[in-house]
């Protein structure tokens, strides 16, 4: 999904979210235990749930890699029932060198249609350009990730100071693509952190985990990371996956991905971005 | 595999040697080509080739991942048939915050039964701790890398210099685990840097990529990162999957891991280690 149509879709959805499918067999609810994958069909109902509200899906490889063939079938399941018109994130948080990135490149865009995949930028600009220059496809690097650990590496004061690793690197990898292609991952519990990395990509798009279960506040982010054309794609898993139980699951998911499209709009209304 | 029994290995093999099972279907040689499963058909020949000469087996998991659901059952299948006394590692290179790693941790470790995962330090600590503090499990992790683009952020110079990204990557990642659970990748291609590794982390056990195809040196790794246990896991992968074609593939897969196996051997009396 190239731009263009990715800014369209935010303004006809009135909406940034991007619903996580971190999804868990053991975690799925009751109803949908007794399908054959319960895990593919529990993501075709989230979807089928809240598909009106959001713009992208994101699936964590991990939790469909942690089953094995089993998983990845689930994986390939639940994108070949996916709509036309949502933007479809990997996020395996890859990063090797040239011969194996173009590999997962070929694994991510071309067999399994995804339109981004999250990179991970330690491995430099090898690991991150067989991603780049494809119509319609994105890298989306971790710039500041969300979590605790973030501040052993990415906060290190470089080549004298004052920027940091992270700094250096949003810097670095802006030149290796464009904002047609390129987006960084920017995490929502450090809102400031979030307002460095927007000024110094105005234009790219910002990934950005850590809304909900890991306590970032969506108002600030609103406010630290939108730009004119929205400008976030902002990540909830847990909090719509498992809002609910049993059979109040799919209501409760789509009350939780409602509570945050509504509160995106306000946002937007505000900036003038619908 | 523990500490221990890693060590008993190389001395008994008297080699350092690490294979990659970097295997392209549109590579394998034509016998296999026939087989109904021809990667897996020619890991497994390659294996019974090179057994005895080898440590350790790398899978560079994106050459399955490229290939969807077939291709992780290649991986399984490959898996279920190596032999028990031979190390085990799941070339990832994965990074992410706790419970994705964990997800990641019992993937590779649980379910496929890889003695080693490749982790990625970006995302600091909760990325590599749930690899850590099993009995016989291990996380590499990306210290230096073989490739050019390690150039671009591993060598920024942190904290007002003069240590660099990796070196303060490895220092700090010490920290976390030990040499029990802990190794680091250093690539081939830098020896300076290697010996740098090994000043630092005299006890660990590193995983050197980039010897041959990528143009790094064996006598120069052996001489800057070998120690009293030997103390390398040295990688070869095309060299030795593509070393014939047709009927000599096998041979020539042999002959390639004897000429590193005679070297490495013949470097370790020189230490002392065998």
């Amino acid at each position: 999904m190239d731009r263009q149509t990715l800014i369209a879709r935010i303004r006809a959805t009135r909406s940034l979210l991007c619903v996580g499918l971190d999804t868990e067999p053991g975690r799925v609810p009751e109803p949908f235990r007794r399908e054959s994958d319960p895990v593919g069909a529990y993501n075709r109902a989230i979807v089928e749930a809240t598909h009106d509200l959001t713009v992208a899906y994101k699936f964590n490889l991990a939790f469909y890699e942690a089953l094995g063939a089993a998983g990845w079938e689930s994986l390939e399941r639940t994108l070949e029932a996916m709509p036309k018109d949502v933007f479809l994130i990997a996020d395996a948080k890859r990063g090797d060198i040239g011969n194996t990135a173009r590999k997962y490149a070929e694994a991510f865009f071309d067999r399994l249609g995804f339109d981004a995949v999250t990179v991970a930028p330690y491995m430099g600009r090898d690991a991150v350009t067989p991603f780049l220059g494809r119509p319609g496809k994105w890298a989306i690097v971790l710039g500041v990730t969300s979590n605790e650990g973030a501040l052993d590496f990415q906060f290190l004061e470089v080549n004298g100071g004052p920027d940091r690793l992270f700094e250096v690197v949003v810097d670095q990898v802006a030149t290796w693509g464009s904002a047609d292609d390129t987006m960084f991952v920017a995490g929502a519990t450090r809102p400031k952190v979030l307002a460095e990395v927007r000024r110094r990509v105005p234009d790219h798009f910002l990934l950005v985990p850590g809304v909900g279960a890991q306590g970032g506040d969506l108002d600030q982010v609103l406010d630290a990371g939108m730009n004119q054309d929205g400008g976030l794609l902002i990540n909830s898993s847990r909090g719509i996956l498992y809002a609910g139980t049993g059979s109040d699951a799919l209501p409760a998911a789509r009350r939780a991905a409602l509570e945050l499209q509504q509160a995106m709009e306000a946002a937007m209304r505000v900036k003038g971005v619908v």
